[in-house]
């Protein structure tokens, strides 16, 4: 191990040693602090990071790497509307891989302590470098501040380290000799054996349009640490907030004396897109993707002999049954849904209500007035346009706008649209592109609407025969068109038991009566484990042991023992 | 947990502790002894076993399971040349997947270290079974007694407890539940989480006709240990040691208060084969192979959205660079190509050998002369009968004494025979299906000859420009074709050090400079990692992480907490 490599792990230990006892006992845990007003020297920090991303504006953005053949890019920011001019190496795609493969020999050799060494110095760097990452995140994704700061930020890296610790264990639990002793007949043989982990070679990270940095971490510090080159492939619409953490991953490699080649940024665009040529690529060794449930079937069936980890999309269910005060609920409900105009994978999409009402603080609240309180808790989260902004922030694609009109349509023909959607006014920025969720209400009939994912802020209340129904329907659903996150709503122990085996086979990770400030669809890093890989809304669990012990591989060489 | 199954990882937790250690060690270790001689009440059980394997000849197997649809069976004895007349039940595909499938919750609710309990009786009660299972592998793979015993028996109930300890680890690192809190803005946050291991579902287990047991009992613990039913689908001329497994498996279970539909036996006959079909099952979650490389290759890219691990075949390669004295070398090589006639796939095939010849005790042997040491030795192994058949045992299939004729051919059109093929005479089974080895030597201009498994007692003398040159090849020939084992013998260090460099790249476990009575294919349970993943031989790994760790995934449910 180099010096420098050695003092980087000998520097991060303490956090290492932090979060690996947090992964195991899964208590709260981050290095970082939650909000940006505590970031260090925010005052200063934060404002200088904004003037460093106008400063990128319409600018060639600086990343020297290989292969460059031309220039492009075609960002821009759903707060403004404006292209953000920024173009961006377009990169040879046989020079990736082969610069790629070139750097993983040392980086191999190096061995565990001084990759996980240099990983975690990637994370503290990519963390100086937040207040930039921020406005980046914001005007490609359209997150709000806050979202950008921790969910991109924060809370991203965390995700980042834990997929570091799994690798470290992963590796750890190999060692790297034995002694082997036994008799053949009368005589003894004693064989020195030695262990050595061998890297799967390159490996490519698909990152989405919403969320940049969020799967993108844990994905790229899971093949790194165990020895594989990564080669980045941001969505065409939201390249700069994985440009900028590509560039800081090469300048603390090549610091560390590592070449800068171990990690790279292959941008395409819609016109000419680069997925399939980059999962088909022989020299392709393990694909990560983050994005459309199409693309990702296509990914996971077509990735062979490369290794595939995916996270889709799916319906977010959400069962109503009983509760104590049910305004509260609707409060949760409706601000989760309205988080991010509901462009997480994580936001719940389809309520499903029991016909005959659900039983709240000791009353049957019927389906209308279920419908009403729901209604009434979404405009109040719309109706204070600093806080709507807060929380609904913009919206990332044109096309999105394009579904809500579809989804509205429709909803008239086959149901009721309980609340419309329309443009909010953001405060910051007059020319944002906003919309407010749409609600509309159907019965199960209509399962062809609801059974599929309507990314953007766009619900459903779904009536049902009765509360068993209504968790039949849901996890069905779940089963048909994927599912990643769930939410019940019972004060009967046994309809609670019954979720948690019902959505255990489904697979969706559940969340009962909870209300109050956190959002109902917050994953928390080193805590819960996001998607179990258990329905078509993707394969792969951040973080859990096999999301990383298949990146890397034994071999061993044994002989006599002198 | 039952009291019955609690009891069982009570009185199993000293051998599972044991197990743990020797796996993070790598040390040597098994629970039982190595020679049937030393087996409890040897003189007693071994007749009996013999007795019971006679009793059964001719006579129906009895395998009561679900969706019994008419009977099949067509086993010979390499051994006598005559049908065992044996028939087991024809299975209803739909039917065993539908048992297997109900069979699940009970198991999966039983939880980790219930099922790792049963998981161990159940080896208790195979190697009970051991005296029986010994003349069914010797008359269906063709093996020795004494391999049928270790090699079939000890050493794979040794491979079953390794996955059973890899699958209780991974299994024991999701912690049971979990208190968390944090505030979000000024309002603490406390939740209750739960997570629960799902297993995948239903397991399919391909067994393979030489080594019906090796590879079988990790793959049906891994999935079984995990919470997944299994069907076993053996080789059809290869059946009853694993009808024998599954039926003791079936026992455990059942007396332990669980369904025995977990581990089910799917018989097929080459004219009607259900491979095909048990992979593309819509309810199949998980594929082990070995078999084939065509197959395999085929399970790989087709199993999705199954998990596939494969064990195929590869060209294992031997590199001569310099050694001490010749004779020993010679032996070691000779003695382990012999082995069970070189049906396995660890056997050596590919011996590289500098055309300047290689440096011994201090003078250069010519190329010829290295011949004539390999020629003699091979021939010594040959000479005595009763230690012939001890070493070669019998061939399996009879396809293997055609390959033999062709390779004869095409070795004398193209190279040399330096050592033909004969049948031998067996002391014990005048009838039996014998074939000493064929040698052959050739250039690397016939690389379409050597460059493919040649599955038997077949092997190559390759002559490469230089010592370097013959690494180069070997190591390109275990790339393209795959390979499981390798071999090199040189006094220089700097030699090795390239050795297990460039086999570490292919994939290929090196063995350096042994000689001496240990087989040199041996590969040891806790000890020796079978099979890389890194070519074409295989994806899977005897036993590492990855091999268990996505059997099954984790489902959460979170709640405020009181």
């Amino acid at each position: 191990m180099s010096t420098h490599a050695a003092r980087l792990y000998d520097r991060h230990r303490p956090l290492l040693e932090r979060a690996t006892r947090a992964c195991a006992t899964r208590e709260y845990f981050s290095p970082f602090p939650e909000t940006p007003d505590r970031y260090p020297d925010a005052a200063e920090a934060l404002p200088r990071g904004a003037a460093a991303f106008e400063a990128q504006l319409n600018r060639p953005f600086e990343l020297v790497q290989p292969g460059e053949s031309g220039r492009l890019g075609d960002e821009s920011s759903p707060y403004t509307g404006r292209p953000l001019g920024i173009d961006y190496p377009r990169a040879d795609v046989d020079t990736l891989f082969d610069s790629a493969f070139r750097a993983i020999p040392t980086w191999r050799d190096a061995g565990p302590e001084a990759r996980t060494g240099v990983c975690l110095e990637i994370v503290q760097a990519l963390y100086a470098e937040l207040p930039e990452l921020v406005p980046a995140v914001m005007h490609t994704a359209g997150q709000s501040a806050a979202m950008s700061y921790a969910g991109s930020g924060t809370n991203a890296l965390d995700r980042g380290i834990e997929a570091i610790v799994y690798a470290h264990q992963a590796m750890r639990a190999i060692p790297g000799e034995a002694v082997w002793e036994r008799r053949f007949g009368s005589t003894p043989i004693r064989l020195r054996k030695h262990y050595r982990l061998v890297p799967r070679g390159v490996a490519v990270c698909f990152t989405c349009a919403t969320f940049p940095t969020w799967n993108a971490y844990p994905a790229l510090f899971a093949s790194l640490a165990t020895g594989n080159a990564v080669i980045v492939k941001p969505h065409p619409t939201g390249v700069l907030p994985m440009a900028l953490s590509v560039r800081v991953a090469r300048r603390v490699l090549d610091e560390a004396g590592f070449d800068p080649n171990l990690v790279t940024l292959a941008v395409d665009s819609a016109a000419e897109p680069l997925g399939k040529r980059l999962v088909k690529h022989p020299a392709t060794a393990i694909v990560d993707f983050t994005g459309s449930a199409r693309f990702g079937a296509w990914v996971e069936a077509n990735a062979h002999p490369a290794l595939a980890y995916t996270e889709t999309s799916g319906v977010n269910t959400v069962v109503l049954d009983s509760t104590g005060d049910f305004e509260p609920v609707a409060r949760s409900i409706a601000t989760t849904m309205s988080l991010f105009s509901a462009q997480m994978c994580t936001s719940p999409q389809n309520i499903y209500v029991p016909r005959g009402g659900v039983s709240a603080a000791g009353r049957m609240m019927g389906l209308d007035e279920i419908c009403e309180a729901l209604v009434a808790a979404f405009k109040t989260v719309a109706s204070e346009p600093k806080r709507a902004a807060s929380i609904m922030a913009a919206i990332q694609s044109p096309d999105t706008l394009g579904l809500i009109d579809e989804m509205r349509r429709l909803g008239r023909e086959r149901g009721t649209v309980l609340l419309d959607s329309r443009p909010y006014a953001h405060p910051d920025f007059p020319a944002a592109r906003t919309a407010t969720p749409l609600l509309l209400r159907l019965d199960t009939s209509a399962r062809d609407l609801f059974c599929e994912e309507r990314f953007g802020p766009i619900g459903f209340v779904i009536e049902t025969d009765g509360p068993t129904q209504a968790l039949q329907q849901a996890t069905a659903d779940v089963r048909a068109a994927g599912g990643i996150t769930a939410f019940v709503y019972s004060t009967r122990e046994d309809f609670i038991d019954a979720a948690e085996s019902a959505y255990a086979q489904a697979g969706a990770q559940l969340t009962c009566n909870l209300t109050g400030p956190m959002p109902l669809n917050f994953a928390a890093s080193y805590s819960d484990y996001h998607v179990t890989g258990l329905n078509p809304a993707g394969n792969a669990t951040l973080t859990d042991p096999a999301f990383v012990s298949s990146r890397f591989r034994i071999a061993q060489s044994r002989r006599p023992a002198e």
